[in-house]
């Protein structure tokens, strides 16, 4: 295993601070736990928080900050953080209006999530969530029992994030979570595995001359090994068995998601095919969004996801945020 | 050679067009060149231009837009563009008011930017520019005279744009340029090499248990190989390093960048280190900036760079830009 660490056993500790330290007006840690929060707590507002293991980065705490998160409770690599952990996120984005989780579809996370809505519900806040579940790849899979949640998610922190800020109802963010959910769908491949830094080696193993297709963001293996072709090819793959899921499509976001190692050049390599195959199938590009945006730690592939919007979504989107991550301006 | 491409001759020109179909309404590509624009072309100021071999991404297109770049000229990767191709771009950039250049010191591109001046100025349009030399691992090395210019290019966009932006004259940019050249210094190191899609196999050889410290951005090996080191005694070393070509240090802009392999966990575990080092020395941190700002194709390690500030260059830190891959607000 080669990394740039110190001990495998402290990476998640040493990594928060290191992004606290870096954007100290953006963005605290609340004291003895893994959440980051806002730095500029807003009240009056429904709190949105997320979370699960780590290993995603930028996801979640990357997106903690005005327009999209309150906080982002941080697990350890690949591991669902816990109740306790959870419920002191809610009690720090609580204002008296609710809190919303952004829940991806994972045995753990759900499990743990849903623990920490009970007792936060025993400490009177009101706590509503979503569970996502945008890849198509496999319909149960190592870690989750139904379609799992991938690198779609951040369009959920983007988008019910502005409704928070804008004053919405928990009722209201839940019915657009809920909108959400049918319009959002990703899938992903990857031509090398990632590296735990606690395991210290390959989650699986490919051939020099393999890749791998429908692959989760948890180091899992995908749903079959083959040899790798051009990138066209393969996005086309991926795109088709998207398009498959919508009965109609007028207008879409797109997101190429790199998943940790892959170079900038080929995500937008994938974007020139996907951007022309969507246009040649009359289906209008509202925005792209091309880079690392939830990533599996060092594997190199990529995702898609395709969003289906509407005016309420491409509103959202457009919507001012500041995290240290992803602004919109 | 494991890429996520489709032919190794057409890299940059598929990787161009997929960033402005990504991107339409920030940048465009000007016909038959392989120069980036900003879309809303902004008459009556300073045109700002920088440009090199592709490789580097987001550098330099990802750069372009309001507040900081006008063009960026792309040539193959690790290979400068030409001459005709940079004298486009001015022209582009140009509005009456002069156009300055920021070029990394490699000896093509500065022959090349440099007789594009010429060209430019055969036909009355007023051209500067700086060498970027922030790299003091090196003091010549196989692809350059003197020291090479890598991370800390982004710094010189970001201010030398803002001040475009604010209306400053060409001799004002060159006056601030001159300033950065003396205030920004960088050193970085890998653990994996990168491979250049035409090329094939890794620019030098690492055993499974061994770095390099100092190396550049085009594949070249540093300046000696070691057995790899805890992150925080790299990182001091490469700190002890730049701040030893300082004489005094009271405020500076700190960048943690990625190579383009390196996951932003292993980024942030090294700003956690270096944030605690330089408050040690009483150095301030105005402002740091953890991320891949100038990439190796897929590389992993990454580079330290310190930018000493004063007031006018926190200023134009802070002023507005709105960009592909960097915003301001």
């Amino acid at each position: 295993m080669k990394k740039i660490i110190n001990n495998p056993e402290n990476v998640v500790d040493e990594m928060l601070n290191g992004l606290v330290k870096g954007y100290p007006n953006k963005v605290k840690r609340l004291e003895n736990t893994n959440v980051i929060a806002r730095y500029d707590k807003k009240e009056s507002k429904v709190g949105i928080i997320s979370g699960g293991g780590s290993g995603h980065e930028p996801a979640h705490a990357g997106y903690v900050g005005y327009g999209m998160l309150d906080c982002a409770v941080c697990g350890e690599v690949f591991t669902s953080p816990t109740p306790d952990q959870i419920l002191e996120a809610i009690k720090e984005a609580n204002s008296g209006k609710g809190v919303f989780m952004v829940v991806k579809n994972y045995t753990g996370d759900v499990l743990n999530f849903d623990m920490a809505k009970e007792l936060a519900e025993a400490e009177d806040i009101d706590v509503d969530y979503i569970i996502v579940n945008d890849d198509v790849a496999v319909e149960d899979s190592e870690f989750t029992s139904g379609r799992r949640g991938i690198a779609g998610t951040v369009f959920f922190h983007k988008v019910l994030g502005a409704m928070a800020e804008e004053g919405k109802s928990l009722e209201e963010i839940k019915k657009e979570a809920e909108k959400l959910v049918k319009s959002i769908r990703s899938m992903g491949m990857a031509i090398k595995p990632c590296v735990q830094p606690q395991v210290g080696k390959e989650s699986f193993h490919l051939e020099e001359n393999e890749m791998e297709i429908g692959i989760g963001i948890h180091g899992e293996a995908g749903i079959r090994k083959e040899e790798i072709k051009p990138a066209n090819e393969i996005t086309k793959e991926l795109a088709d068995t998207i398009l498959e899921e919508f009965d109609n499509l007028d207008e879409v976001c797109v997101m190429v998601n790199g998943m940790g190692q892959t170079p900038l050049m080929e995500l937008y390599i994938v974007n020139n095919f996907l951007n022309d195959y969507l246009k040649d199938k009359n289906i209008k590009i509202y925005k792209s969004y091309v880079g690392n945006y939830m990533t599996s730690i060092d594997m190199a592939g990529y995702s898609i996801t395709i969003f289906k919007v509407e005016d309420q979504e491409k509103k959202y989107l457009d919507a001012k945020a500041d995290t240290v991550f992803l602004k919109e301006i």
